[in-house]
């Protein structure tokens, strides 16, 4: 990844240097970093403050790295909150300038908001999750960054706020109180659709194309984790791919709330400080510059107050995780063995197993795929519990929300490729086995309820239980009827549907 | 409630009265109930059971109460589960007649199953929610009263299977395995369109028009719990009839997916012993008997082994929980005093609040529903639990998810008939008071902004705020503009929306 | 239970209306009820009420049932908070005498509540969880038939108020802001020795009995679902009993901060109105009646304010959710089959188990077990949000947290007697299929390890796998050992702990 | 932190790609990835592999970062595992060593595991908590790491397993299934001991000294959010003392039982391949070499198969965090205003507080309280979920729930002290508008109950409400008492305690 890095000239700086080297001084690595030990001073209107000469942030962004120092660098803003708030900084320019912005500064903000969006500027983002409620830092922390761009692109003097002003140009018409739910909003939806439907499509797309594969394999059924009646192997991954087509259709069921942009409701939704048709254009060029179907959102009170429509998406990821959870399940279960388990299925070897057992091997993708099951479950409860506590003209669990919801969305989109790619593509039936559980089942007597009656199948299939006998043979014993109807009525082949 | 008394001289019944009665003899109340000590004795394939006499329930219930004694009376499987099983039933039998079951046993069926629907026999359903997980004891519950109350219309004796056979009649094509996700889904659409969303449209109502009463207030608005700049009364409450517009939103997009039922698909989803179109005419009845949309599910293998389309209304009872918890805090807060709190709002006096404070009022209304939205909350998790933990060709978390979902919907519902009828509309605006407190508010600075910048108006709140003084009288004396460009310049009353 | 059936004579029907009218005289909403008994009529600070004659509870809890119409009698407020209130106010009255309470009506106060606790009472108890956040209309329930029933004793008229007040002497020296929790100790604290501990103990010596009945009982091991090296069942089963053990000291540990009580804290934690001394006494009072460690609490503002004691029984109850879901779920998966599973455990057969499949059985306690499991997780989550949300001297989400505990408690502890009595004592070891599971494994080649190392096992593992030959075979074709080796060094009864 | 910036020259870069094939040789799909770096080639049972030539690890890490692309670097293992993994390495080395390993070796592999401990090769352990559900992967990251940095340290070739091996003598004694466990309960142990608890007691010494401050200024209680009887702000403060206190108390509770090592189990639980004695060792070896009183487990198979001591741990988390969402929120609204709001507090001010609205400061910190607070009790429900999720002899959620346990303990504790430091510290009582709030209440009136009676109170306190009048002047006006008795009576100070 390429950073920038400013002219060297105005700073002093160190090229440090580590290097590992092994016993017979061999070079193993070598890495250098660029320490700058000047600074500059900037002020916000609580006072001065020391900022590193080779970033773009400024005061506000220095100050919040001091007051909240909770949980260090993975716990940071998610990048694609940046990265929308670039999106956002860049089409808010453009419609400021329609209102009256000099074009110069407006284009200058436009530059420096794409760097942030191409990810180009990512170190220059240092703030934590764990700070003000409603993401001001963070806004601020983006006006900082842009417009101190802004300003080197036009020539001036970082942290000089001159000619590009952190609020008064880059944050025109807007507040963190709009902006940041705003910025919320783009990165949920770009992340359900550059990550988490692609992920869950893929996965949809493997499960079916093995139930196709598998359709004509019969095997028994399981019900209370008992054995049960036949089904056909495709059929059982049939009832997967429909949980998975519908985990695609909830996840997009609770889109359009997400698609709303509170953009133009400023400090407290009324939209204060903004010009009519300001918050309908940021919606229209936001969703041009994303390809999504982005508008403005009916009520910015709403938008706001609450996070209703992101407690929705978390509600929707939940349902999602709950059908993954039980895929997985049932696919490592079905998996289970070699030797002592229910081996229906061949999952495929992926690593070694264990540290102390050879040769063993662990559906390691179900494993994973169930723990992210469980966070999303977590996740869930996170989101709730901060939408719940909203008051009065803002909610301030915001930067708590959307790591959520994003760490959500992401977690499951990756896990369903990983899962796919790793596992499911390469899933074999066991036939053999399937054919031999399937054989000696004792659940095949349902079948003859037809013709001898609920009791009688009940007695032949616990005497043949207790015999460990077959049903054929204890049925025949019984008297309850010949050979060759048993033949004729149990066909496993015929349990598979109505007549 | 009437309840259903067999004929007396079947039995040895016993005419117990409980009387009370005051110091001087009078009688202050009467309750008499009857005791029948004779039983009949039932058998199930486990063997004989005495059953009490005056009861529709057989074997298979008795067995249940003496397996499962978990949580005693207020744990009962829900009614509106066992009302639904009697629309099903109804529409099995009904459909069973059309492949060929006898027109008496299925009228007699279609008869005992309405009066299940109907409630006049809920004292033979004494099974709590935790058996079976598949609810199996419930549907033989169902259809061992079903049966035994058709054989009573028959002119039969109780418990004789004859000539309607609880398993061979009123069980006939389908399984516990269908027949309860059947249940579940048609109790849950049922609350949801009978109690819930009429109650969240009630409350829908009564906002909005606080809303058009409210929309010339003008207030102080306040954000991270602070004073902010203003907005009017009614886009305030505006802001709740949105989140009251969209939980009915969410509400209803839930539903498609719980339309779906499961009937059809018997043990493992195949279908096995039914005929070609049963699940189709069954589902396509129980619309019609119910007037709501049911379909038979696509896929059955998935309705049986998943319950995502209930984590999933699940999931919008949560949201729907979080918007009420905004909502009703909000409105606690904003009417806390009377004299050290906000006191903007004045809310509907209903009771003594405290058995030591004299005169004291509280908002209770609004704490019944913040308590029923956590308890909603609290529901989904559950239900989302036993959604995952689903195996093979069944979850058996049936009873207890089915029980968490109604519970969530009726306390919605019921709350919010409670919190309209009870506050919401009786809600005044203290008008004085908000007057006062806008007047006094710092955060008309925010006005300044476009004419004399952010940093001066900062030092003016500043100074202001630190003087005690008024925002006009600080601005004059720095001398950073006139009174009569203060008082043009701040106008709450512009303040409202974009220019 | 009781129910009343009266002759309609007796009484007079009347249509209550109850309306809700604004200033100007509008009328709000209107609500009706019939009322079908003879009434007296009653007074509180709000106005006259009429009151069913047959009742000892007065206006202030018929206000009650007007104003929270939510959720029906399965919402009630659990009978073991009335009681622990009949304690309570028992405890109260006699530490009242101490400080002066005229001794006629402190016995006669004494005497009534002992009734209220020994559940003579019940049905004098209609409110519904979902009222006032402190439930103080549940302690004016109280106030009101203790008083009402200490008239009665005393030959007064009920209603009168006189001799015995329901503020004035039933409530002496109390709040329902500090009598309200307490009554939720001591609730909680009695269930949780009553009906909890008892059944986790039930539960833990169940399984010690089968830890040591299985204790030469080798099997193979399971690790990730796969097969893995062995161990005795007992050694199985011993885990169970150790997670049992631990359940119970969780248990225990969370306890003495459940046994501080509120009382004498009155409205807000001051002990305004009581007397020095009065706190100690009460609680002391509450210990002997109990036979618990009662305590008052020593900080009385944190014992309004927040409910931590009873979260953290929550969070105790819930680790012990999560061990039973653990234990209930291994022992239905070992005892899955009969034929397709992996069976290696026979599990009582209780009941029919399937409607469709003869002969059928199912591990229905495990699954009973299970959703109680689920349902105590989301109880607790409940619970959290509810003990989150205090504000300043009172969280007003008393009723519902109680509520949740409670039912917890009593799951638990029901379930454990129910999962014993009808499972565990029954659990029988398939010694046969253990042993030939176990003589199967590829996983014994974890032996060799020592003597070829891990590289030459895992190919022998492998190998055998592929083949579907047994590891002695194979690992003799390969030349790594004879098979005397074999033999000296694969002896499963030697894996079972370290050398 | 270095970053490795590396001339291109110095490394031949390399497009690796990964294809599975199915048993006819169908490509099933394909993975590339561009290696830039010199590289070596290991080999693991599932053949060669390509390893950065800078990186300690090995063939198995390499693998599960082709298998696990789930997340990106923020869902690395938490690198208080990583440290503790150094722990635990050290100490079975020196274990192994009394048991016969070659003390060059288990010196080097010492020296290595100190290195891991310093966290001086945190950058190379690039696994994400997504992989197999037990760790192993993370397992054989260090027993690679450790082995070549032993190697390297012994003169030997990075690579070769010689002379160290990875399983052979780093994992010695040792399986994932026990060393993963181990290492969560180290790390758990020390993040507690050196990041959480100092943090409540940072916090609990803070609000103590505030109590203090506090302790003679009278203010108005607030019940249900509405006015009620006065106390001391000190005695306000001291409700959160005693909740910090319990806070500590809470996780000291549940510390025992995360003291208990699961070392020594291999496997299974039973120890397989270890020796008698060796568990006991590095129990008390991992104690001394930490400082905190680690034991070893009584069972092991509990140890292995459950999670039970860190759901309880988890459990503790959640009640702390509902403590501090309670006194957070407390806080903020104290401190609301400067002129809408309660405005009892005066918060310190840390940073402006809007981007639009000039001179606004928010309650920051406590915001971020809230935050963390939301976010433990949403890390619980996951950390639940997995714990219930075990399956015979191993819960495969570990790494999932070791992240949040370790997560919330940390944004705890930190969250704490950033609260301390930049709040609570600086917390001032506005006591003119304490005063002044105080003296207008008309629940003083609660005084008068003992002289006059509730009814009469009542009375003062409603016509003082309705009038706006005070409550003397109401009270002499309607004759109940005189303007001395007033005087006498009321008086704020004597109503802080019982008399």
């Amino acid at each position: 990844m390429f950073r920038s890095l400013r002219t060297v000239q105005q700073f002093n700086c160190n090229l440090l240097t580590f290097q590992r080297r092994n016993v017979s001084n061999k070079l193993l690595f070598s890495t250098s970093t660029m320490a700058c030990s000047e600074f500059r001073i900037e002020r916000d209107t609580f006072g001065e403050l020391k900022v590193p000469a080779d970033k773009y942030y400024g005061a506000q962004t220095v100050r919040s790295t001091m007051n909240f120092k909770i949980g260090g660098p993975t716990e940071r803003m998610p990048i694609q909150v940046i990265k929308a708030f670039g999106t956002l900084k860049k089409a808010a320019a453009q419609v400021n300038k329609d209102y009256g912005l000099s074009p110069k500064i407006a284009d200058a903000i436009v530059q420096a908001s794409e760097e942030v969006s191409a990810g180009k500027l990512d170190e220059h983002f240092p703030l934590v999750v764990w700070q003000t409620g409603s993401g001001t830092q963070t806004n601020m922390n983006v006006n900082e960054v842009i417009s101190n761009r802004a300003i080197e692109i036009m020539g001036g003097k970082l942290g000089s706020k001159d000619p590009v002003h952190p609020n008064d140009h880059v944050n025109k018409s807007q507040s963190s109180n709009d902006t940041f739910p705003t910025a919320m909003h783009i990165a949920a939806a770009t992340e359900v659709h550059h990550v988490l439907l692609p992920g869950l499509q893929t996965l949809h797309d493997a499960l079916a194309a093995k139930a196709e594969e598998f359709k004509d394999i019969i095997k028994i059924g399981r019900t209370h984790t008992q054995d049960a009646v036949p089904l056909s192997l495709g059929q059982e991954f049939g009832g997967y791919v429909q949980q998975m087509k519908y985990s695609i259709e909830r996840i997009k069921a609770a889109m359009p709330r997400v698609y709303e942009l509170a953009a133009g409701g400023t400090a407290v939704g009324t939209g204060l400080n903004t010009r009519i048709g300001f918050a309908e254009k940021v919606a229209s060029t936001v969703a041009s510059l994303t390809g999504l179907p982005f508008v403005t959102a009916p009520n910015k009170f709403e938008a706001l107050a609450a996070h209703d429509a992101l407690v929705e998406l978390s509600g929707a990821l939940n349902t999602v995780a709950v059908s993954m959870m039980k895929i997985a399940n049932d696919i490592r279960f079905l998996g289970s063995g070699p030797r002592s388990g229910l081996g229906e299925l061949i999952l495929p070897e992926n690593e070694p197993g264990s540290s102390i057992m050879p040769g063993k091997v662990n559906p390691t993708q179900c494993e994973a795929m169930t723990m992210v099951a469980a966070q999303v479950m977590g996740n869930h409860v996170a989101v709730t519990i901060g939408g719940s506590n909203g008051h009065f003209e803002l909610n301030v669990f915001k930067p708590m929300i959307i790591k959520n919801v994003l760490n959500s969305a992401r977690l499951l989109g990756d896990a369903s490729v990983s899962f796919t790619n790793n596992c499911v593509v390469g899933i074999e039936a066991n036939i053999e086995r399937i054919n031999k559980l399937m054989n000696e089942s004792l659940m095949l007597v349902t079948a003859l309820n037809p013709h001898i009656g609920y009791d009688k199948a009940a007695t032949i299939a616990k005497t043949a239980h207790k015999k460990g006998s077959t049903l054929k043979a204890v049925a025949v014993e019984l008297g309850y009827l010949t050979e060759e109807q048993f033949d004729q009525w149990v066909i496993p082949g015929d349990m598979l549907g109505p007549k």
